[in-house]
């Protein structure tokens, strides 16, 4: 194949992006199937990079990353349970590497490793950690077409305190570092609750640089019961250019989440961009709490796994649905996100440097020396698919735990220590009483 | 906990290997459970690492390593149907990062990315590739208390040729470059035939060095019906030292061919160490050419993927069965290493570095805000969840293909074009009048 | 055991029915768990049944039948497709035996067999059909303790033509039939459409008996998008003493239905008994449609039958709801009926007749051989089962076909020929259209 | 349909059985598509039946009848745990209405129902209920074209006395009732032991009728691990014209066993009708001992259930394999017998009488309202139709129990008491540790 020969520009350069003659490109836009880009040409001579609100408002897709943190669990570098970064001071060769990963995938935004890193979590290591994340994602960014995002989230004090004050003066540590390390702009992601997301957005707006706010929410609304139509509205009211959801929910239900914030905008008629990174996970099962409900998680999620064809019908329907900042959230590793590059291609006009290495639709198994699995290298056949667990013992669905709580309350108050044996029986008794 | 203090020596050292006072490890020896290691030593003062015979003659549990082909497709760096480590020259960092992976989670073995990396696959590049991940897997075992082993592989013109003379020639050309950069031992894995595997012993045998041998075989034996018995006896007898399975098949079907290995040598009278390298995907509805006849293979395996639970089952019922270089193939990422560490802890008397961002059995929850998800931080918890697939309208088991073809036919020759409609039609008729 | 005993009436007397000594049931109300009965008093020397309305003002259980289409479809008695209950004049020994059947298990209710017994669907065998389906429901019902319900259902017509004097017409002709056998009330189901329903309702008031109209529709509410609420008021307001639903949907989603109508009844401060008679399929998969639309009926619902122990939930949780004319539709086999009886027998005071075969929640594996075997004779063990398909290869949930027509259109026009390939090509391409 | 119009015998007449005018069979022998019978003629004037041998010696297919203990355990006359037959005294209405629907589906044996009735079974009431289910079964076959056949089966003591003369007394016992009540010939059936198989046939021939014998076995072979191949010498040597399997494996396990049974007999070359009586269950995940040990039996089966598509796969697979005595077992209710007797209708000439009430692969369904609907009346539609278990928290398979027994011991040992809570505790502990 063509691509093969003249797609090696990243051996010599550190100029990645690359554009497509556009004139082989006139067929109808649907699903890709074996697009074939014959002619690469260096578009990006001057190495500079639009924003994202020009990106965005160009009408251009930008591409989001995927998962760190549960990725680099996998890879040994992050502590589940605890969730926080500090493997940008202690290991930076991993975090960069992942980084190169999404950026060689197709990702347009090298989001900052700093998702907890607030002084609540990190405590006296939070500055470093802020600082060395920022550091790394610029230095990837530099490498090809990337924006460099500095993400903040929700804190674990919230729900126990609602000290707006406190609250907003961690963001704003996070942010001052943010200012420093010139970042291109801003994530606020995965909250549960809007009243915190809008003291965050409010907090961030304050630098000046545009605003993304994402909440971890599903069609039921926030964990108050606020509904996500009326989430959007006060995101945005309070200075968000880009909405949306991340995390928690799977890509279907994720963008049932973002079609009622986008009804909930046009209703109020406010505008914004829209913005989803769904898990990576199949979760038909979750209930309002998202998949840290699920029995699996985070230890069997495994068989939710999205494929890599799950991700460019996610991509497809996201992009009809008029989403375009299209990224991933836990679960999410660099091949799913190159699938969201493969399928947006023919409306990009350009592939990403990773899909050197992957035919589209399979393409790459004609080689392939059995018949049956040469047979494989087609869309239809990885389209219509029922992709099988492998697990005959196991269910396909889980009812997922909470046992009733579903808002803060003194029972969801973090623990330093080990569950005891009488708190566990207290739980079982609950679950127990409730399942009857 | 005493670990989190302790345990960092991997800051200021590139020792990482460290034994446990095993004054603390008096229970009795079972599945491991929150094993506490209260009490870390350095040990290896000398940098002196003993060879691979003598440490499992000794009775050490050596630790293999994972799958580089699939994960590195995963990341980008691998083209599926290819299947060859170009990238050892195209992107050494992400092959040295993998490796490393490797290595903190726990393996005793870096395994030059070297597969299908002959003469006959990479034309014009096979010497570099060799010479570069040869010098890769240097580097990292350095970091660490691991060996180097050159591997081979199978060759794509046995099926066709038998040319024993041409194969050999081809082994030969990659051994002279592991003699050349003085790799502690060969392995000579992935043989569907024991007559090709055999050639390949006798080939690596004249390097002096130790060889072990694995065959992607499961209890039905090799494609030619050699039952697994025999195919050990004729692995040891032709001088391999190690033998065992590797890939095709999941851990409980690869122990199964194992044990009828090793029931083969008994009945010979023979004696080699045994060696598991099994897939992370589980595989009940395998037929004898196991999982590249699967439908999912390689782009739909997602949720056949082990958790790191099953790979702890798998690591001690290798251990009770006698194996004692236990490592894995296709689907085992770093986590999947680190869990047969954890495992074998008790035995070994240390933890790998990773396991410092690992709790065991999922203790690392029980810092977790929510009361139900600290209550998984259990052993009994994660060993008796059934976890689901999340994949309602999608089955359990597939039914491979294969069409009839059991064993090399004109058919299987490879192809350097796509298959043709023509082809493919052909394949379509075959498979319903078998379906019948 | 004592019942094994002394409760052998049914081979003396024509008499069934017996209640409990009533000081042996002094326990709390909860499931059911191998109630013992060890006194049975004959209750009804004097063979006086109490009516309908009687019985549920003073708050007894009432007991309905189950499935006579299916159930005699698989009998060979009944055509698929068709429907009509010609068997009551063909092989009237098969529809009694049935009848028998659902008394001894514990019904208080023989429904007449007439179902789409109208002159629409059976031409000039209507009146015959009607008049002996009175007849044998009779014969059997003075066996035991139950009564005779004369039923309608909804028209074929309905949907093309919404002629309210021709539909009436029909519902008048059945109603004559019952007025002439007396039977001891009427029930109007089946209905997809609230006003049909009215319709029947009106009708059938005039003939001064006791009313009970059950609607086959979900939590969605009428095919014209009438909420069950809204059903639930205008079944009332026009007539009907006891209102639910039938059909259509598994007892869990049913009851959410029943649920929505109770609301509904509340909210407008109106009084109706509540009646469910629910499928004995799990579809957690339908849409608004129900079952109908699943791509397993009628000839691939075997694995979704429900077991006894979940028809024993299902009649605990609609008592709790306030239903007190429980039974079952498609599906419901005898030992259905049964299990309803035997899950309410503390409140009842009293076991049904086929209990004398049946021991409570398995307690008749007590004298099993194997071990086992025996241990499964208990409630929790029954409870927590979780049952396997013994379908490795099938899914769990099947998508409802429908392709879009979600109410009456020229495509639903009932046909006397066979679907033409050109029609076949028609639907294909618009199932295509809409998966995409 | 013609078939409709033309098929009305029954009644008018006692005498069910036609013959095809075979012009309009002309096609070719496949699974039966649509087979369309246009001529009915009338072929039994005289009454006389041949013999069992007789007509399988001209090639002719004998269709066996189905479950009794389950299904009549259904309709509430037959009690799990005990599954005796006192139901043929008790209510014999019941009985015949069960044995017409056989007849009815195709049926050209009417077997007593006698199974477990010897005399250590049923005590004093043993004769009456031999004579009794003797009558009923004569009474039945003389409304149609069908045998009477006596049937035993293995004693409830071999498995702890081995008792020859003893065992041999009961079955001789019922084997006069069958003499006196002039039977067509013998049926020795559900024998887990070749040796107590043998012995029932040394019993029966000495009638001098044509005696069957069928074992409960597997591929496995019977519970003294006697492979199928011997099993089937041994019978034939013993005397019996006819051999197979029954019960315990669902139909693809049960012709596994058959055909190994009868590659027993022509490697010894002797001779044999074959004879297949499967469970209508799915069975993949049975061990040697079948369905009684896997977790569901005997209340929680209906998922399990075949289809009566999967009923016809199994009437061709039978008959291709050569078995031409095809009946069901444990789970078959007249609709599957009907099945058997569909599929095989092109090579007997003739459909059975409750297929006027089948319209051939859902054709009954051309006339239903949905289009959709109507779509699935076609064989294209139910052969690939992978129907959904509607259990989406459930498995697909389950481990079987049996905690290590797999033969007789002594805590095979039949008991009359409940089982107590210490034997339970000592159950689970061995379970216990047998899982691990």
């Amino acid at each position: 194949m063509e691509i093969e020969r003249s797609f090696k520009p990243y051996l010599t350069s550190h100029v990645w992006f690359h554009t497509v003659n556009r004139t082989v490109l006139g067929g109808p836009v649907g699903r890709s199937s074996h697009v074939c880009f014959n002619f690469w040409l260096l578009s990006l001579d001057t190495g500079l990079t639009q924003g994202i609100l020009e990106r965005l408002e160009s009408g251009e897709v930008v591409i989001g990353d995927g998962s760190f943190l549960i990725t680099l669990e996998k890879r040994g570098y992050v502590k589940a349970g605890l969730w926080t970064p500090e493997a940008v001071i202690e290991h930076p060769d991993a975090v960069r590497q992942l980084h190169m990963e999404f950026l060689r995938a197709g990702s347009n935004v090298m989001q900052t490793f700093t998702f907890s890193a607030s002084e609540d979590n990190m405590e006296s290591k939070w500055e470093d950690v802020n600082a060395a994340a920022c550091d790394l994602a610029r230095e990837v960014a530099g490498k090809g077409d990337a924006l460099v995002a500095g993400g903040i989230c929700q804190t674990s004090i919230y729900k126990y305190h609602k000290d707006e004050a406190r609250i907003k003066k961690l963001f704003r540590q996070q942010l001052e570092v943010f200012a420093w390390k010139n970042v291109d702009f801003l994530i606020a992601e995965y909250f549960e609750h809007v009243e915190e997301a809008v003291w965050a957005v409010e907090t961030l707006i304050a630098s000046g640089k545009p605003v993304a706010a994402t909440m971890c929410i599903g069609p039921e609304g926030d964990l108050h019961g606020v509904p996500p139509g009326e989430c959007a509205v006060r995101l945005v009211k309070a200075g968000a250019s880009i909405i949306g959801v991340n995390c928690h929910f799977d890509p279907t239900i994720s963008l049932k989440t973002v079609k009622l914030m986008k009804e909930g905008l046009e209703a109020a008629r406010l505008k914004a961009h829209l913005m989803s990174q769904p898990l990576a996970y199949h979760t038909p099962d979750c209930n309002k709490q998202g998949f840290i409900d699920l029995p699996e998680f985070p230890f069997g999620l495994e068989p939710r796994v999205a494929t890599r064809w799950d991700i460019q019908k996610y991509a497809r329907e996201a992009y009809n649905l008029g989403v375009r900042y299209i990224g991933g959230c836990c679960g999410f590793e660099p091949y799913h996100i190159r699938a969201i590059a493969e399928e947006l291609a023919p409306e990009r006009g350009f592939l990403p440097p990773a899909s050197e290495k992957h035919g589209s639709w399979g393409s790459g198994l004609d080689m392939h020396t059995k018949p049956w699995v040469r047979a494989r290298a087609r869309k239809e056949y990885w389209e219509n698919l029922r992709i099988a667990s492998g697990r005959p013992y196991n269910p396909s669905m889980s009812k997922p735990d909470g046992w009733g709580v579903t808002k803060g309350t003194a029972e969801l108050m973090q623990q330093k220590e080990a569950t005891t044996e009488q708190q566990l029986k207290e739980l079982f008794e609950k679950q127990k009483f409730k399942s009857q």
